[in-house]
């Protein structure tokens, strides 16, 4: 057949897994932890795997009792008024399902999408599925964080949505207040809606705050909210995530997500709903959790060839290899793989171009062991 | 925003199970079971549930593991060399995710779709997402058998892909060897996809075989074939089902795939492992065990007003009610359900017209006591 995606090839992530696998590497490439979600969790989806009753399918929007469950959690952490379960919070196959869903809700054949790059490798090409025109704007490095006049600039009257993710993936820019208020003022008087993808939002470091969208009042009209507990749980391999958004929103992406997926695994939405009822303490220890992770695996690498770049939220590490090998990053990726043993990913790949800074990206969402082993090896470079 | 699916309401199986809910109705509305899945599979879950390492991403195609009893299961049951798991089997969650993978992969803005009506209420609307045109050919009452003659004059040029069904979703119409002759005949020579959703394979009675697209091997070549643990093993709550298609065919499913859901929950896609590895006779009971329900049903429904369609397959039965009412048939299911306690579907929800042709679906893939405490209900109107 004549290919949609002519230029798309498999997934960074997998191909990186896949070489990790063949060489044996440690895996620092995909983002995923190598411990398990709390035991809880795990007893609780045994728990609803043999309970009878809980095997057929789920409403379409998502249990009532886990969007009960998602809605007090966003309060509490956010300090802002529950979202309505019934109308504005959707539960979808991990964020990805959620991602995807909004854009073939909302992107017309020919709007314009806005998307900061570095970015999640499938953010342009779920765009391009839609018909829609990704316009790319470059977030400056080392620190990433958006230089709000590109984006102004890249705004026009066709921009039907602004993607924003907040930790950023790769390279862990945590958006301030401020930020939001200046997104908020370009944003004013157009109908641009906006899509923040916050999967990260209990990985910010240094005593800062994340600052979700949804405490924001006037971009929260506009905009579709996703997390992931996949990411909070350490479950990535769950495949659970949602979306919080208003209800005219809210009720786009369930038209579409109705004929995606339709509805999420049963037994694993009561597991977390279980999960979310009783245990409050699991999100606020995690800053520490991630930090701690953080700050071992910078020590370890501080007297390595390595430059690392600030990590203020997010479960990635950046750093340039510049002082090792002057090899194109996609390259310097793959021999890192086969000769030292340490799977990372090209941040090249974050970008629709190809754009080659000479960075690398290590996950630290790792057992602290393996990043002691992976440090070991990256330290001799 | 302004809505891609202005006309498209909440899917009438979420409709009809809440307002079931709302009037204590007995379900015979929604497509699932009110039974459990095996208990091994059951098991099988708890046990993945909580083994340490089973909760991280599975590979984007599916777990090899459960790929390969897949293509074990696929040869044993249709008598066909085992499709190869690395390049033509894809998991996915559920069938409804791999129908809108396959169409968001291949449908280019302005190709035509032949659906033949009454139809899966998604496949229109999952068309017209990718800037398709569907293409309606009905099915004569009251076999719901292709007239191929139909076809023939629908297919044009810009024909991307034809959709089957067979056992059908809601007729219960099965497919023959001779039917897929046909087919061949008229897509040979032609660029024509073809998608066989055939999810209720074992659900196919009378002692007649379940024709798949898989045993016929010049539509084979040219096919996404779909299918789903959740109707075969009971468990439609759990969300998995698979596509076979050709290597190139499969390498454009997993292009949107990859960006879709990424990957399906781990834990689950071992269990179904588990119990393909261990467990061939589960598939080989179902047509009998379906068999009995249907026969139950209609022998229940005998002396009521209702005339009762042929069902050769599938888990559902058509009914005529024009003995009992001239409400149009969302009223009479909407009447029944409140008046009578039994939820059913207006077969003009399968339709994107809204056609009525005075029939209701029951979903018979229930215990005997439902069955039997529903027709009670029926039998006195
Ligand atoms: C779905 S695989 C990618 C996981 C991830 O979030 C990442 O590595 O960036
Ligand atoms: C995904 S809900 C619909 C279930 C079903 O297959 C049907 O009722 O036809």
């Amino acid at each position: 057949p004549v290919s949609k995606l002519p230029d798309i090839g498999t997934s960074i992530f997998s191909v990186m897994t896949q070489l990790a696998q063949e060489c044996g590497a440690i895996n620092l490439a995909q983002g995923f932890p190598d411990y398990d979600p709390p035991l809880a969790l795990q007893q609780a989806l045994a728990r609803h795997a043999t309970t009878a009753g809980h095997h057929q399918y789920a409403p379409m929007p998502g249990l009532p009792r886990l969007r009960e469950a998602i809605a007090r959690k966003t309060a509490r952490v956010y300090g802002i008024p529950e979202p309505d379960p019934a109308t504005e919070i959707t539960v979808t196959c991990g964020a990805t399902e959620a991602l995807y869903a909004v854009l073939a809700a909302v992107v017309h054949p020919g709007d314009e999408v806005l998307v900061l790059e570095p970015a999640y490798d499938l953010y342009g090409p779920a765009i391009r599925l839609q018909g829609g025109v990704p316009v790319y704007v470059p977030l400056p490095a080392p620190h990433f964080r958006p230089d709000w006049d590109l984006v102004r600039a890249a705004l026009s009257p066709r921009t039907r949505l602004v993607m924003l993710n907040s930790p950023h993936n790769p390279s862990g820019a945590v958006l301030t207040a401020a930020d939001l208020d200046t997104l908020a003022a370009l944003l004013r008087d157009t109908a641009t809606m906006l899509l923040s993808d916050e999967v990260y939002e209990h990985m910010v470091f240094d005593g800062e705050p994340h600052r979700s969208v949804l405490q924001h009042p006037e971009l929260r009209e506009r905009a579709f909210v996703l997390s992931s507990f996949g990411k909070t749980y350490h479950a990535t391999g769950w495949k659970l995530g949602y979306c919080i958004a208003p209800p005219a929103l809210t009720a786009e992406v369930r038209r579409v997500h109705q004929f995606l997926t339709f509805a999420v695994s049963t037994p694993t939405q009561h597991a977390l709903a279980d999960v979310l009822e009783t245990d409050a303490a699991h999100d606020q220890h995690l800053p520490a959790f991630y930090q701690h992770k953080r700050d071992l695996f910078r020590e370890l690498l501080a007297g390595s060839r390595f430059e690392l770049l600030p990590v203020p939220g997010g479960y990635f590490q950046l750093a340039r290899y510049h002082r090792i090998s002057t090899l194109p990053d996609v390259e310097f990726a793959r021999h890192l793989t086969r000769e030292a043993g340490v799977a990372v990913v090209p941040v090249s790949a974050f970008y629709h171009n190809g754009h080659d800074a000479g960075l690398i990206r290590f996950c630290f969402a790792k057992q602290d062991a393996t990043l002691q082993a992976a440090a070991e090896r990256l330290r001799v470079l």
